[in-house]
């Protein structure tokens, strides 16, 4: 059985201005990688209700598993939630459970005003995703994961949910450092892709203290024939 | 007027699989911000043809300007330029012009091998963009410019196209640093925000060493206009 699928949707206009490197994409592709959910595709996206709604619906459509980072907060130009609950075509509205989480860490700095209380708008029937870091929550409606654009709120609540998700068959790599140029590796490594289509063979070029040379990496699920191919890229190394 | 709008579309298994962490975007959307330039999207896409194919048309649709990334070197994994030629429905084959470059930096080495030939593959009617790194050239097909995912080519590259690029009005920014969390700076902040409509406003919180705290930047075209909510940001520090 093929393994399940997922995209990311990054939401920020920090993220389109330059001004922040998304770092959230390359944190969620390893750990999805780790227990066999491909990951397919990255978007990013402004704080915008029509480009958010719409990559949403998209990618919801196409894919298993749709993760989001970024604009649950309580500033104006947090809007995640609201476009969320329109992509869905569902209510919103602020959910008790939510409120209380927000109103126990709050409870002594009596500071749980209304933008605040933003954070705890959840679209109707909605699963809360847990947040060990900050408190507010982030929440899971059908196969879409709404999360924190924060790098640390976003690994934590990660981390709450990578046990419910539905894995695959992890899919093992092998990579060897060659000190020659891509060209002259070419020929013979797509030899050895056309042997091994189940294989997915790569090669990233290097070039370092004046050398260039090359990655190559074999991605398989099963440990024999990826053992196979490594042995054949290996011998690449001698040519 | 308003700016010209861009998107940018990341080609590459070792993105999505967590390999290899994506910063050409931000390079690009760091410049393209400089120049007047909009970058509205960053799409992220693996080494299939379907995949870049409908990204590509979908974006050159979309958008005044698109830039790629990766997949334009000589294994049998870079798949980039006849895909591009594919979506554009225009023939690709060996172009004199692109050939003459490979072969006069081959030239000592003898190396000019096939594989290595599959660089000088350019759709048709194409014009060649500089790479003075490594020398196989990126291309440009209407909007869309194709250029290499290492780094330091993809930098070259982009500087070579920067100064054919029509901008816009520069987005000129104002970031203050406030040490206070953003709930509490939330409902003076979107005041502000609507205030000034034509100000993009955001707010982006942080932790360190123990203390939360708010980068609030505003963005717009208008020095004077954006002196003025610089004033206004800088006093919800004393809050």
């Amino acid at each position: 059985m093929a393994n399940p699928t997922a995209a990311m949707l990054v939401i920020g206009d920090e993220i389109l201005s330059g001004r922040t490197q998304d770092t959230n994409s390359n944190h969620l592709a390893t750990n999805l990688t780790e227990i066999g959910i491909d990951l397919r595709e990255i978007r990013v996206v402004g704080d915008a209700p029509a480009q958010i709604i719409t990559a949403l619906n998209a990618l919801r459509g196409q894919f298993d598993y749709v993760f989001t980072s970024g604009g649950i907060g309580p500033t104006h130009d947090d809007i995640t939630a609201d476009c969320i609950a329109k992509a869905f075509g569902i209510g919103i509205s602020i959910r008790d459970d939510a409120r209380a989480i927000l109103a126990s860490h709050y409870a002594n700095r009596k500071d749980l005003n209304e933008m605040r209380l933003r954070m705890a708008r959840i679209p109707d029937g909605a699963t809360l995703i847990d947040n060990p870091v900050s408190k507010a929550p982030g929440f899971q409606v059908e196969n879409v994961y709404v999360m924190a654009g924060v790098p640390a709120v976003f690994h934590a609540m990660l981390a709450s949910i990578l046990p419910t998700l539905i894995g695959g068959t992890p899919l093992l790599s092998f990579t060897v450092r060659i000190e020659q140029p891509e060209g002259t590796l070419a020929g013979p490594l797509a030899e050895i892709a056309a042997q091994h289509p189940d294989v997915a063979i790569g090669s990233y070029p290097f070039m370092q203290n004046g050398v260039y040379g090359s990655n190559l990496v074999a991605r398989c699920p099963d440990p024999a024939l990826l053992e196979i191919v490594a042995a054949k890229l290996q011998k690449l190394g001698t040519i």
